[in-house]
């Protein structure tokens, strides 16, 4: 991240404002932000994020990051790719380098379909379907069209992260709904339910990941799938199903989505982030008709319509080449990763730590030691020239202080295992700090219920301010 | 646009709704939105565009059309930017593919102050710019950190479609203010603020296009810059100038920037999409280092980060390719279609007839003969076969009947000229029609002064319903 150094045109244009045609007498604070007292509410909730200073520090080579959620594109076949691209430009500039339809390009939309298909969504119309700059623009435009301030949004807990910024940003107010190692718990669910109804809480969606849970690495379980559809029924529940890495599976066929189960009362969101590439920032809504004219309406407004050259491009790579095999190559190349991070955390880390197992995806949760703060701990991490994501940043109310999210989807296997070395030791270090208080936790992943005795506390406006941008 | 043919599994899915696991009584009324009760409120604003019809008649290939804003992007060499693009994937896909930092490419950030320093922005500093998907998405942002709903924005009449719509989406309240053949007129935004401070109106900015003016074609004259920065400066008002045509300039050097004369009471909104390519959605916004910071957080919320290819193929191309040439070529082109348009409207149109005399930029804007309503005329017009946009999409407040807006960027001049006899010929057939009523106006574009006399009209709410959205 570039900063101003001090002696920029910039820093010293912020002191001397006013230096138009017109003299002014200069600001009596001229530090302060002269506009602060202009902005909208919205913008009052946001902070500067902390990933600015670990980015600087997860970037250095002799850090290992098990921070970012970076695919490995470089498994990519480059070359082709890159030829595939350019022929793009070369012979269809009048379409890729021209404005194009706000909905995305029909032909993308249809292969779309295709790849949904994939997951038990075979009804699905392109007509139905909206192209979105990766699928956070869809969640955006999602939560822009439901949700008004002060409404509430049940989320698991933890969310990740980048739907907690869209949150914030829309002032909704985010009840996290417990989950434990098969995914969001029914039970959690209509509990929440209920207490919104007897607050007269006005509950817009469910947002959930169902598949490989970012930061969770937990899979919502077939009968779960089944029970909080009958749920969201009983409820008249709407549901927003994030899905970017439900292909991503290690060891069996891919679940039936949700939105396979009822496609009036679930809204899906895809991306090929994480299938293909995510520097092209393409992802897509499914949508009923009628919401999904709304959401051309948004996206016009927000950005007139995606880039054409990057529509073309995935549908030009779902057309020519090999892309289910591509993504069994990715899997394996992650299933090997997850393998050594499992391996190491198993043999290495202090007893009272736990963590998940994800059978897909890019993540592993870990609970510290009981009396240990993944936060607090940073800077002996970074010392120790290990990365990963403090838990804090997945709960929109604060909590999460004993969890870390891991992934293993960038380094190689060796560099996660010196990582685990790496954090085992300060795990290690941190203990023996703590070493007066002997509550050592041996449990499992298991039901984290946000709030259980203080109600209170379990729903918050504004996500959490230690938010990680990239805990992607 | 493709629609859901009535038999088409979108179709039916969405009368058989509750299809799912758990049978439920189908809906009463099948075909209305069972969602329609959980919208935000900003989302009830929203109405479907007629441009969707319009589009389809504008592609057929006997219908010229003077109604996109599309660039003539065929003129650029195709092959040498397709090598280029082709060359970044293979070389770099690791960087090209990959997830990039929310405020954009440090490279793209240090190439766009160079370009600003043409318009005489010589103090921008990388850090204070923001790579946006598309100018489109700085002007989203920028109303997002500022506007609560209900806040005023101070916009020209007309103004740009696209801009209305954002104001629209974010509950903002719009006050036109009026313009000539030299641009915004100081004294009627003087007026427009003594009116707001009277109404207790709290205006967030004014939003401005002072060059080659989108739809008007007029160019804020330097005296009235000076005398603009002047009010802003007095009143302590925030400008967002728009700014994506400057370099378009037919007979001169760009004027210098509203930006140049204050950095930090004006935001500034970049494109390159009528520069190079629209189609890969980058522009750019440079504001003050505290406004930037809230941007990037909107953005990171709204996208993650921009596409990280679309950026580094804009990088290179303003690396490696002689960009300021293409630009003359470009002006080169827009200036014959320009003087295609004027030639023919002079020799064709019926008195009673004015429009302006862009001398840079897209567009030329039309005045009907008194009594002519241009929304009214178009069903004749396409009949013609020849589109345009009608004036109403261009205000919020549903005036600009007598308006239309001629683009003359993508039609061959041939084209053009047919076009404007096919036009020439409906305006005369409608005036037929009127005959009766004999009240011709013979003035040039002059001040339109919305709501004089009526101020209760001059503010509303959402802009109007028949917004154009590919009016761009
Ligand atoms: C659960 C989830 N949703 C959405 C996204 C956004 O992905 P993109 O915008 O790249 O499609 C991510 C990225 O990591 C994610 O993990
Ligand atoms: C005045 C004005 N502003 C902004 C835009 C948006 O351009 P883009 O999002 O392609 O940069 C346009 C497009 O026509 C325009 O005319």
């Amino acid at each position: 991240m570039a900063t101003t150094p001090p002696g920029s045109p910039a820093g010293s244009g912020q002191q001397g404002a006013h230096q138009g045609a017109h003299p002014h007498p200069a600001p009596r604070h001229p530090r302060l932000d002269p506009l602060a007292d202009r902005y909208a509410a919205r913008t009052h909730g946001m902070k500067t994020s902390e990933i600015r200073a670990l980015f600087s520090v997860v970037s250095r080579p002799e850090v290992v990051s098990l921070a970012g959620g970076m695919p490995a594109v470089t498994a990519l076949p480059l070359d082709a790719v890159g030829s595939m691209i350019g022929d793009l430009v070369s012979g269809m500039g009048a379409q890729t380098l021209q404005y194009g339809s706000g909905q995305g390009d029909p032909r993308l939309r249809e292969r779309i379909c295709d790849v949904m298909a994939l997951e038990g969504i075979t009804d699905a119309s392109p007509s139905e379907v909206v192209v979105t700059v990766g699928s956070q623009q869809g969640l955006d435009l999602v939560t822009r069209v439901f949700v008004d301030p002060g409404d509430v949004i049940l989320a698991e807990a933890p969310s990740y992260v980048g739907a907690l910024g869209v949150f914030q940003s829309a002032e909704a107010r985010v009840r996290h709904v417990a989950m434990d190692d098969d995914g969001l718990i029914p039970e959690a669910l209509e509990e929440a339910l209920v207490a919104c109804r007897a607050a007269g809480d006005r509950v817009k969606f469910l947002y959930t990941v169902p598949n490989f849970h970012n930061p969770a690495g937990v899979t919502l379980s077939e009968p779960r799938r089944e029970a909080i559809m009958a749920i969201a029924e009983r409820w008249d529940l709407l549901i927003i199903e994030d899905n970017p890495y439900g292909l991503l599976g290690f060891d069996r066929e891919p679940m039936r989505a949700l939105r396979a189960r009822d496609s009036q009362r679930v809204i899906y969101l895809g991306s090929f982030s994480k299938t293909f590439s995510p520097g092209l920032r393409v992802g897509w809504v499914l949508a009923p008709l009628a919401v999904r004219e709304k959401l051309v309406l948004a996206t016009e407004a927000q950005v007139l319509c995606p880039p054409s050259l990057t529509q073309y491009a995935v549908a030009r790579y779902l057309d020519t080449q090999p892309w289910r095999e591509q993504i069994k190559l990715f899997t394996e190349l992650y299933r090997e990763r997850r393998d050594a991070t499992l391996e190491s955390l198993a043999a290495l880390m202090p007893a009272g730590t736990t963590w998940t197992r994800p059978d897909g995806g890019f993540y592993v949760w870990l609970k510290l030691p009981a009396g240990l703060d993944a936060k607090l701990m940073q800077p002996r991490a970074v010392g120790a020239h290990v990365a990963y994501v403090p838990g804090i940043g997945f709960y929109a109310d604060g909590s999460g202080q004993e969890y870390m999210r891991l992934s293993y989807c960038y380094p190689e296997p060796d560099q996660i295992r010196e990582g685990v070395r790496r954090l085992s030791r300060v795990v290690e270090a941190e203990l023996d700090l703590h070493s007066t208080f002997d509550k050592v936790d041996t449990g499992t992943f298991r039901a984290i219920r946000p709030g259980s005795g203080h109600d209170a506390e379990s729903m918050v406006g504004p996500a959490n301010s230690d938010t990680y941008e990239d805990g992607r």
